[in-house]
């Protein structure tokens, strides 16, 4: 990465001023569209207005010239829509129109499907994660088409239903329509900038294997003093399987689980060396008492964070759990656990190595159901698509962009570098308050913005 | 216990005839009074209605000429009722208006406010636990008022509001009211027949301690890609800390948990290895599939189901728990546990273990809030006052009643005797099908008959 960005930041910022302009006049109308988007639910996991809002999105492509297609599945229909430009290359731009469930609702500062602005930002279930990230483009595009009366290369999106679980049938659909979406490259649905507002490049994603672990010993709950002494009780059965999978050391215990992880390059560690701290950060917003493993911050904490497997309890459920006490012995208990995967993991190993470890533990009452998963996916960090993406966000953000070898979320990256062959970089407006998939999920205007300005740019660059 | 079932048979039968039809006759009116009751939710864990039942009972037992007085505690009142009988003695009643949580809803068949009746059982939260008990036992003091125009012996009612919440403040009201509760005998509030229909005496009850442990990690739930490396987990946390509780050996391993347990008498097992097996009702009831400890059934599994101490999870809650998946890592998860305990074991003694054992574990981030709890207590199986009301149920029944000298179950006796100094008996109408604490509780109405003239049979002898 040696390049000089003044020299950068002066080109890029005389090519384009008027798009600029245009991006920044037309911010109240992109918002009111993103605002239309984020009051139609699309949660993907309780099937809750999928095909609406599958309509709305294809409507807004159609304004903008794009010939569209909406494409079924097994699951969600994935919205597929094309344009040319005037170059013969393509930039195809993979997006979500599903959301992650609002709940706990009671958390929400105004309702999670009403969008809402206060004090410079934007709140509303999926307004970041991943709805902006569609209207910003298309307010990029808008600019394009106004201020050039074309678009300087062909446009394709992708937009599925269903990566908030876990992305189910997506591979089934890229594998099915490999010619439909060949491209030059592609713009994956995030990017942002840190907690320093530093624009940042993620050129990997984890991979992840979702599952619920559920136990049922009983066909009824029963009274827990008939039961408590004789029964089995399907809430101690799931805890103790549990505690198998790993205890307070971390160390995930399911057989072969770290013989395929390839551990960060010498290019990875040297990127990463150069990015900010974000331990006081993490600290702050999320009242964070300690890391794990006695981590403090540092490079080893962002290490750790995106190069680590994980096995994640994201949910319990058993018995009573309203207010006071109700004495029952629950017939049925269950858990939902992800697990992260790095490089060279897959979620079919993981599947095979949790029965496997489950039965040999003595928890073959332990039923498994695969919610979703998808293999850990990388661009590399020096590919020239990146570095156009990279120098294309200086003159936006004031700064160069950094590159991110790993991030630690996840996403069906996997799917379109394999069967599609084409760098993935990240290009968007998330930020460190944006509270993806907690409540109060939310935007800032001003890097709603410099998104779209961004994104022109790569568009110009990249043609 | 040797007695010529025969002998009693043929007298007690002479001796209540106009008793006995005059309830048979009243059954309507009777069923009629307990659903009225029952349409009234009367939850303690969710402060639902608490003033209107107890309200409703003032009124059934000031119709029957009680004086009545609504006792205030720091939660639910207790409504206490005296009235005067031909001999010195008095017997007291010790019932509860409260019930239990009507969740899960949806396992109902009828709506659990909505008394219905159905092939001769009558359904509604709280109907078996423990509406029925109250109006049953004012059906035999009406047959006895209206055959003999008086009652046989003095009569006091003690009815709680807080039972199904490990009855939080009776102990308090039990001392200060020693001198208005004084009594020579007191019946309990539950009693009824096994799966043979063979009436059976209680005569000892478990203590309970009821807690719910919770952790919080942070201050509010983070996406898992972002935080499952690093960040705490509370749902991990709580896991493992249950984990260290108890293990699949079924060994409850707080610090001298077992120390005070008292073995059962030989007595006791005298008593127990008379008893029917109930394995295949419980197996073919609750689709259990095989008990805990390799036990089959016979005296070892009523052993164990009464004599042993207990760690009971009741409920679990973290995170998601919706349909389909959601990565988050949640910031709070908590159970509730229940341990079910034996004499001389204490709630106190378990307090303080289990902060002393996640102490040592490593888990003083798990908290402990007590929900409420008893010690156990018995009355000696050979008491006469226990022979009195065995004797009166067999021309009832129709066969001899069993002396349980230790049921699996808890309640506030420990408080009566030790306070009040009385013998205990129990007396009733529950069955093994009557699904208390459950969807769909019921009563049978053969057997609310034979509870009330059973009752007035036990006030007729102890007089």
């Amino acid at each position: 990465m040696t390049y000089d960005p003044q020299a950068v930041l002066s080109t890029a910022a005389v090519l384009s001023t008027a798009i600029d302009t245009y991006i920044e006049q037309h911010m109240d109308e992109s918002i009111a569209e993103l605002s239309r988007l984020c009051a139609q639910p699309s949660v993907a996991a309780q099937n809750w207005g999928m095909a609406e809002c599958a309509g709305l999105v294809v409507g807004m492509l159609k304004q903008r010239g794009f010939t569209v297609e909406v494409i079924p599945t097994q699951g969600a229909p994935v919205v597929f829509a094309e344009r040319k430009g005037r170059s013969s290359k393509t930039l195809l731009f993979y997006n979500h129109y599903d959301v992650q469930p609002p709940e706990p609702l009671e958390l929400w500062e105004t309702p999670p499907f009403e969008p809402t602005l206060r004090q410079g930002k934007l709140y509303a279930r999926g307004v970041s994660d991943d709805k902006s990230h569609i209207t910003s483009r298309l307010l990029a595009i808008d600019a394009l088409l106004a201020v050039d009366g074309e678009l300087p290369c062909g446009v394709k999106f992708a937009i599925e239903g269903e990566e908030e679980v876990s992305s189910l049938h997506l591979k089934d659909f890229v594998k099915d329509n490999v010619e439909r979406l060949q491209a030059d490259a592609c713009i994956w649905e995030f990017g942002g900038v840190n907690h320093e507002d530093t624009p940042i490049q993620h050129t990997g994603l984890r991979g992840i294997c979702y599952v619920e672990l559920s136990v049922q010993t009983a066909s009824q709950d029963v009274h827990s003093g008939l039961g408590g002494s004789i029964f089995p009780n399907a809430a101690w059965r799931l805890v103790w399987a549990l505690s198998t999978l790993k205890g307070p050391d971390e160390r995930i215990r399911l057989p072969g689980h770290y013989d395929n992880v390839r551990p960060p390059s010498a290019r990875d560690l040297e990127l990463m060396s150069t990015l900010a701290d974000a331990s006081d950060e993490y600290k702050s917003r999320y009242g964070i008492q300690e890391f794990l493993h006695g981590l403090t911050g540092g490079l080893e904490l962002r290490i750790a964070k995106a190069f680590q497997p994980t096995c994640t309890i994201c949910g319990l459920t058993a018995g009573y759990q309203g207010p006071g006490s109700k004495t029952v012995l629950p017939a049925r208990a269950s858990a939902k656990v992800d697990f992260r995967l790095v490089p060279d993991q897959t979620p079919e190993q993981v599947l095979t190595a949790l029965r496997q470890h489950l039965d040999a533990e003595g928890f073959s009452d332990v039923q498994i159901e695969f919610l979703g998963g998808e293999a850990p996916a990388r661009t590399d960090p020096d590919d020239p698509f990146i570095k156009a993406v990279v120098d294309a966000a200086l003159p936006v953000y004031g700064k160069p962009m950094q590159v991110v070898p790993m991030n630690s979320g996840s996403g069906p990256n996997h799917i379109f570098a394999h069967y599609l062959n084409v760098p993935i970089a990240t290009a968007g407006l998330g930020y460190p308050g944006a509270q993806i998939h907690a409540p109060n999920e939310n935007i800032r205007l001003d890097l709603y913005q410099k998104g779209a300005q961004h994104i022109a740019r790569v568009l110009k660059a990249f043609a």
